[in-house]
């Protein structure tokens, strides 16, 4: 039900927007657009066809527009790049943080890019440099520069006044770090400990030391991971010898766990996080038909299963009309499975230390499973066809195939995780294979065996 | 590739622990326990089959039962309640900040929950009544009444003094409230502009209104949203007269986007998001049978489609051996469309105004895709079977099929969500029940139509 109320606020404006758009009335919309948050004009341009969009990003306050940049996909990113000159680039994301920046720098013209570093002066160019000197989907590339960072030997007073004159600190700071003179990280003041003790309390004394600090070659799962494990609002980043090297903040991260979600979800039926909801037809149509042809090639599989028993079926076509049953009844109960595997996985919950006992259970779940639903499925057949032993034939045959989803279900995902591939992406493809493959060679060959004489 | 890596350490973790177990020397088990955080060991406990978690859980430090408590899912947490005594129960929650506190008690037995109030404060006990007021998945369920406020008529100065006499700050406090004399929500302070400005400034001058409050009523979906898309550390909520009544912060935000994210991808396959890995055999096979129930009764329905063909695929039993592909490459194209769909919808991003434009666009797709694979699949059919007429026939009947099934991937949803229902849950159930019945229908009814003379 609270699926039913959520976001309306997102489809209200949406409709609002629409019906200013299609009206032709533009300062509305414009009025409309720039109430927004850069997350929402965001959302908000991915929900319009490509010719509103491109009406609506013209709207946008140009203070904007890097921070909208930011927070779209890549296709639609794209296809807004696609509409503006260089100079309007390098104006949009001049401002941007170093971490966001080096987010977008992929997605830039060469040329652009080379006028964006030309724009900055040389410390943020060293520091934009430095971030993208990592890997993709590391700490390194999540990082931002911009730290404070005070001294062990001195006080709060010292602190406050250092901190008065500094001014402004960058945004999400809940903590100052204390490092050496080396500038190795040694821990962390909360904001709160500077507010809530006496100005002349020595800051060794506040210096929280248990925290550790993130490692720049970390993965971003795992720093996603740490963050919500910890409770963290910002965690340090140091190299190999200690070094201070940045900080990463919970917004990114949310983005991190949000973008995993999706991953997961869309993976799961070939797509990329990335795609654009109104992505141009042609570049569609390319994308799914590849995920398409590898299901026509799986089903080919299938179907020569099918092939090799057309002398049993000539003879009884009731098993032609009774066989999906079997095999989508297989790959239903494999992805329950599958769908807990995944889950397990990716919280790293499921490994060599447990798997058999997980097997066990999933494998007694599916005889009681098979058992029930193969009589009911018997009982049903023998009404409508007639014949005691097909009933017997089409309720082992579902058992059967229930136990190789059970099997599958477990041990697919965790091999193509061994594998090194993504059990989300490829996991289902596989398993139903094995379902359809398996439900088609039971229930035929069974029939063949018990019910031609 | 990252996939492969991630969480390492939750497995390396899992395998010393599972080693140490069995080797039954708890005193290694009991030390490296207690090095992880609450919602590590709850990770662990979670991956644990039932004997192994029992003993475990019996090792955790007592300081950290309630913060475990509160980091697994509902399944796990009955199973680890049912191990302790009311005393165990009263000591491991009462140290709980209130919002995690109302978050646990509807799992705990009545009469414990009586023992828990009666060993709380009157201010806490009272504030813990208000928070469990409101519903579940609301602003008020997820608010912790515990903030610190200070009035706009005052200096950093007179602010510095009271925080200094106060002590500490309830966690993740990023800003202060400020409100009127009767608690209407004004305004907040940034701890930064406390620090950065000098003693003198008047609190007035410091005060960010921009940021509204969140209402009390709104839903944990909403919430969530607002929070990733201003990027906020905390926000105030309030009741319909703007009075301030607590404080939402990110890390509660960060469970809900983790919990939505989960229920997305288990609900697809009729499960729920509390379900415990290592559930007990006949609880898993309860659940997981109505689900596999409703699968065969659609499995029915598009079987007695294929029934009303008998006569057909007695003459013609090619057409037995190729049906299952018209109606399986159906249900993978109308799941592309269908996940697209829900993330637009979980996203606010699809409603009344663009459905038209985005049905149009998946239709094209769908027509090309179809037109390019049933060719490929009517070549392969000829050089199988020989007959031109019947690579003619399968070739459209799979074109139909896409055209129905991406009709489905997107109208399917949008009307569950219209009519109240979740298109996560019930979305895949139902498409593959259009493409599966429209698949055999278009094949074996053209089939009937053009093969037979």
């Amino acid at each position: 039900m609270a699926e039913a109320v959520r976001h309306d606020k997102t489809a209200r404006q949406l409709r609002l927007l629409s019906d200013a758009l299609d009206s032709g009335r533009l300062g509305p919309v414009k009025r409309l657009v720039n109430t927004l948050s850069p997350a929402e004009i965001g959302n908000l341009l991915e929900s319009l066809p490509p010719g509103k969009r491109v009406v609506v990003w013209g709207l946008v306050d140009p203070e904007d527009d890097g921070e909208v940049l930011v927070h779209v996909g890549e296709e639609v990113r794209e296809s807004l790049l696609a509409d503006m000159d260089t100079d309007e680039i390098v104006a949009a994301v001049e401002d941007l943080d170093i971490d966001d920046l080096a987010d977008l720098v992929e997605d830039l013209p060469d040329t652009v890019i080379d006028e964006v570093l030309k724009s900055m002066d040389r410390e943020n160019r060293e520091r934009l440099e430095q971030v993208l000197s990592y890997p993709e989907e590391t700490a390194g590339r999540l990082m931002n520069p911009d730290v404070v960072t005070v001294r062990a030997d001195t006080t709060i007073d010292v602190v406050l006044r250092y901190l008065r004159l500094r001014g402004e600190l960058p945004e999400h700071t809940d903590h100052l770090y204390v490092v050496s003179r080396r500038h190795q990280y040694l821990g962390r003041i909360a904001l709160a400990a500077l507010l809530t003790h006496e100005p002349g309390t020595p800051i060794n004394k506040l210096i929280d030391d248990e925290q550790p600090a993130i490692d720049v070659n970390e993965t971003d799962n795992e720093v996603a991971r740490k963050f919500s494990d910890h409770d963290w609002i910002s965690a340090p980043v140091v190299d190999d010898n200690n070094i201070l090297l940045g900080r990463i903040t919970i917004d990114d991260v949310v983005d991190i766990i949000r973008g995993e979600a999706e991953h997961q979800a869309l993976a799961a039926a070939g797509l990329d996080e990335e795609e654009d909801l109104f992505s141009p037809v042609r570049r569609a149509v390319k994308r799914r038909m590849m995920w398409l042809g590898i299901n026509l090639g799986t089903a080919f599989l299938a179907s020569s299963v099918v092939g090799r028993f057309e002398g049993t079926i000539e003879k009884i076509v009731a098993l032609a009309v009774l066989m999906p049953i079997v095999a989508g009844m297989g790959g239903n109960a494999g992805t329950q499975v599958l769908a807990l595997m995944i889950r397990g996985l990716a919280l790293g919950q499921v490994g060599a230390s447990n798997v058999r006992t997980l097997l066990w259970k999933e494998l007694r779940v599916a005889l009681l499973n098979g058992l029930t639903l193969g009589a009911v499925l018997g009982i049903v057949v023998w009404a409508w066809f007639h014949d005691p032993a097909l009933s017997l034939v089409i309720g082992s045959a579902l058992t059967i195939n229930l136990i190789f989803a059970a099997t599958a279900g477990v041990m697919v995902p965790l091999t193509l995780k061994r594998l090194g591939f993504d059990p989300a992406l490829a996991g289902g493809v596989i398993l139903t294979t094995v379902t359809d493959t398996m439900g088609f060679l039971a229930f035929l060959g069974l029939a063949t065996l018990l019910l031609l004489r």
